[in-house]
């Protein structure tokens, strides 16, 4: 069979299962990266482990997210990742640095080779030919301490790119065409892999913006080849050494191959409020903009600042536009401070923002009441940028920045003959903001706001408790725990977050499972769906929820169930739903018996006096991580030889 | 009599009353400035008094405090100024061009003319000979309507200085220098006036560093003479048409002469908590240091960020460090982005933050727990910072770098040879910050978090309620109504501030008051003592709070309750204070004529039982706003030609 490269990196990263679509299977990782955000929780999952030194060739541990620093708790947070990396060996990248994608990108991908991130768009690294997944910090955590990820093969849609980009159209352009073309559906399990002679005219950073937005289709990862292109950009940032010729087999077998001429894309954008909900600019052009933001880890490399610098030259932001830009990396910004795009910014009038995350996550730059606002991101979900009834456009830098000038949405194609911007011979490569690991201190420090992490026991046979929630269909992560600019410095408190809890469906939701010392909660459909967030799972499991009834669960959360320790069970028949009552006596008996024997669970109502049947669809592996208490629990006690299955 | 160049100022634009120490004082105000952060609270005022056209030269409304933008509420509040300032003729900073005082330095500050503004670090355009006063925001609000600004006269303290400056003390430590020899108190009700050869060395940014922290002295304002040296500053903004020379006469008489050889002054910080907390760098040296910021109105010019850029260059932040750059204004940063400094600045591992207030205000990069935090800025009182735990040190720029680099206080003596960084001899100037008013549009913007300002009622003869909070000593306006990050965005919604009225001495405080449609509130001595902060009388004016009663008050707290029509009074005898109690029913009758009369004001406690003999101190003036119900009315009135007094 004629290889992708997507298999072939997978077969040389094969430790355990068959490379069939569908089977589990094992594979070595060989570097990690964390940002701060969900980080602090990977490093305590870390320390709860109890290793003495990481199975990674290389882990990093960006800081980029909590940047604002309102409260003691964001420097007590990267006082404390700064510490397990010193005691652990981790690269520490100091908040000012830049964004965790952009940074890896320049200064450790390597084509080939395997990484694991605690942030939706790792796969970024995908535009060097790495095959670079993110997934749930539990997961990132025990790939340090264990070197091991454990994935569902994924199939490989090929995307066939031929032709080149007309004036004026970017790599941004293209994943919103794509985006438009699959929506955000149109990449769950799947890799999607970028082949065709028209990749020859996109840059490693473009593949990286093609490849981060990956995550908004639901991918795996998405990945392109290592080619000459690649070397260029590998020896402008002085790591020609790190280069390795890499591509699929002619004539490789893909699950699906979907061809695009990249002649035909037209400037696009995301219309509020899904990266999915696509359309020209040509159609949109004169809405009135309040805000214009440049930068996120999709869009802040070097050319595509330079390409919003070289429209912005000379002109002026529009009175009523603020525009701000946020660098993805120290290096690029002092490359711009240094060649004068920079002053060619300022002068215009933009508001340059702190190398970070920022505004994309919603940390700062909240839009007016009602705004316009066009960004350079990856997602425009409802109150994503802080301001629920704003209304956020994704776009290309170009369109940016043409759109900032004239204070309404613009196409790039009327600013006039294209300027040509070059990826540059040599990078700027300065080294003040990486503290290398000296191994010289283990002391981790650990401020006040920085809580235990949550560690659960095997489950029981008998599991009794009340129904303290009945929730309808399509709970979101965001729904179990939300998270915006107040809460996000505190992810690294399980029980401060535990007070907010199903807080914007249910106030009192707190208080019961505190009266009650957890219990059960019933969900209907599609339960989980959303944001990847560990926390959804970590904080009910905080609050003594024993198990989740639900009629289906979403795939990533029904993981982090599992992983947490807690039960994920499905009804037989979706109809006994209607039976139960929120504050009813439940019991489950004989539970492990009938896990292991992959038979009913077996659920009784005291209170409205009725047996229900449930499922439990996970797999061995799954029953044995509950059976330990969770995944945590279940890698320690492999780790230590304690687990000999 | 020889006249110091304070009089000389005030005699020129003396509209009512005798320059005499002590008599109020009537002046012409020809510029105002606001900040966002009162501003808000400031246009809403000038909406409340109906008039259509300012009265001053220049008012200029600038955004530089609430710029993270958390949530909505900031960029409402941006729009809402900005719309305000289309409608008066109002210039208006876009977020991003920088800080008030730096800007208005830089770009409007005039020799000889007044400047009121709604920010205690007004005074800062003293630097330049404008005589310059920060004030509550009703006050601006009623120069920018009337043109006028009543004021007590004050004392003028001649601070002359001789000698030079050794290499590497600056003007920071002079400031500092003389905080330690004056205290906070030193300044008040005084303004200081400079004079002496020494002054010839400090460029005119140099004497706005020691101008604006003649706050911290708690003066009502510091003045520089105009001479050849503040010519040569005009000349390099391009506004060499704004220079007047102008000194006191030969032999002026002043209230107070201090002399000091500036030869004599070593490197200095204020240690925590407060400015007066001064000592020499040499004794501090060694002490480990967590983070620096350089930045503020206090140092943020080009100078001071060039020399700081200087002993940065080619070498780098201690990794232990976190080193904050906020530049004063855009102007500066384009400046420093052209010549390379920031380049070096960002080659050595600092983080460059938006021009702003930014952390001077806690809006962002509070310290680590226990942290010890360099800053080159105005105030260090314990909590500012956003971490309670931190120790804050005042410092120069050229301290603050030095120290980043060593990763403890260290002293720019140690650096070596003095870089001698010269004033530009142009500045760059942009224009695509400033907003000049085009008058097209008077639709006023009103974002849901803006509500409507509270006015009070003309006080009535009889007043009756329940006593709300019986308060010990030295209250202070933060007590009254707390202010950091979490609640600065919410300046302009006095209802939603108002449940965090006493929040922290007494959580059911918002309750009693909402229960009892208001009340009174005892305090002991010094009640309203801090900060000049205005919501701390209109917060209780919202909860219908009619009364405090104390032993006495701080002069500006006391004055804005008598601008918000809550009358201050006190107790004849002090002892009085025992026999009330919380919850008691108050009465006042006769307080019309009471006040008139100059007489008691009889309270009578029904439910204790006992009668107690108040007083009010104030002036005719203050007790015919308190019959207007304030000084809005009261000026609403009398622009109106109803009030003939």
């Amino acid at each position: 069979m004629k290889k992708s490269l997507t298999y072939k990196i997978l077969q040389k990263h094969l430790l355990s299962g068959e490379l069939k679509e569908g089977c589990e299977i094992g594979i070595k990782i060989d570097q990690t990266l964390t940002q701060d955000s969900t980080g602090t929780m990977v490093y305590l999952q870390l320390e709860a482990m109890g290793i003495s030194k990481l199975k990674t060739d290389l882990s990093v541990a960006y800081i980029d997210h909590n940047t604002l620093q309102t409260g003691f708790e964001n420097a007590d947070d990267h006082e404390f990742i700064k510490s397990v990396a010193e005691k652990y060996g981790i690269v520490y990248s100091k908040p000012g640095n830049g964004i965790c994608h952009q940074l890896h990108l320049e200064n450790f991908a390597k084509p080939g080779n395997t990484l694991l991130g605690s942030d939706s768009h790792t796969p970024t690294c995908g535009g060097i030919g790495m095959l670079s997944i993110g997934t749930g910090g539990l997961d990132v955590a025990i790939a340090m301490a264990s070197g091991e990820y454990y994935l569902k093969t994924p199939k490989v849609l090929n995307i066939h790119l031929e032709g080149h980009l007309k004036p004026w159209v970017s790599a941004k352009d293209v994943i919103l065409y794509i985006l438009k073309q699959l929506s955000v559906k149109g990449g769950v399990g799947k890799v999607i892999e970028y082949t065709g002679t028209g990749i020859k005219s996109l840059s490693v950073t473009d593949r990286g913006t093609i490849a981060n937005m990956g995550a908004e289709l639901g991918a795996t990862s998405s990945i392109f080849p290592s080619d000459e292109i690649t070397y260029e950009y590998l020896k402008s940032q002085g790591r020609e050494n790190d280069w390795l010729p890499l591509h699929a087999d002619n004539n490789a077998t893909y699950d699906e191959v979907i061809n695009i001429d990249l002649c035909k894309i037209l400037p696009m954008a995301a219309k509020p409020h899904s990266p999915d909900n696509v359309d020209s600019i040509r159609n949109l052009t004169g809405i009135k903009v309040d805000q214009v933001l440049i930068g996120s880890c999709t869009n802040s490399s070097y050319k595509d600042l330079m390409k919003a610098a070289s429209i912005l030259k000379d002109k002026q932001v529009h009175p009523d536009v603020s525009l701000g830009i946020s660098p993805g990396s120290s290096n690029i910004l002092k490359m711009l401070a240094d060649n004068g795009a920079l002053g060619d910014l300022i002068a215009a009038g933009a508001r340059i923002l702190e190398c970070s995350c920022g505004p994309c996550i919603g940390m700062g730059q909240s839009p007016q009441t009602n705004g316009v606002s066009l960004r350079t991101f990856n997602r425009n979900f409802c109150g994503r940028s802080g301001t629920n009834s704003a209304d956020v456009y994704l776009v290309s830098p170009e369109t940016a920045a043409i759109s900032a000038v004239s204070g309404f949405i613009n196409t790039p194609e009327n600013v006039g003959e294209a300027v040509d911007i070059q990826e540059p011979q040599a990078y700027f490569k300065g080294n003040s903001y990486f503290i290398l690991p000296s191994n010289k201190s283990s002391i981790i420090k650990m401020g006040p706001n920085i809580k235990p992490f949550p560690i659960n026991t095997p489950i029981k046979s008998l599991v009794e408790g009340k129904l303290i929630l009945k929730a309808g269909n399509n709970i979101t992560t965001d729904d179990i725990m939300p998270s915006n600019a107040k809460l996000l410095p505190y992810r690294s408190n399980i029980p401060y977050l535990s007070q907010f809890c199903f807080n914007t469906i249910d106030a009192d939701f707190w208080n019961r499972c505190v009266e009650n010392e957890g219990g059960f909660v019933i969900g209907g459909e599609n339960y989980g769906q959303g944001s990847s967030r560990e926390h959804a799972a970590l904080v009910p499991l905080h609050l003594g929820i024993k198990a989740i009834i639900s009629k289906s669960f979403a795939r990533i959360h029904k993981a982090n169930l599992i992983n947490s320790g807690i039960l994920p069970l499905e009804f037989e028949n979706e109809q006994d739903y209607d039976l139960l009552h929120e504050g009813d006596d439940l019991i489950i008996d004989n539970l492990i018996q009938s896990l292991k024997e992959n038979t009913s669970v077996l659920l009784r109502d005291t209170t409205a006096g009725v047996d229900i049947k449930l499922k439990f669809t996970g797999s061995e592996r799954d029953v044995a991580i509950l059976l330990m208490g969770g995944y945590l629990n279940y890698t320690k006690a492999s780790l230590e030889g304690l687990n000999n299955e």
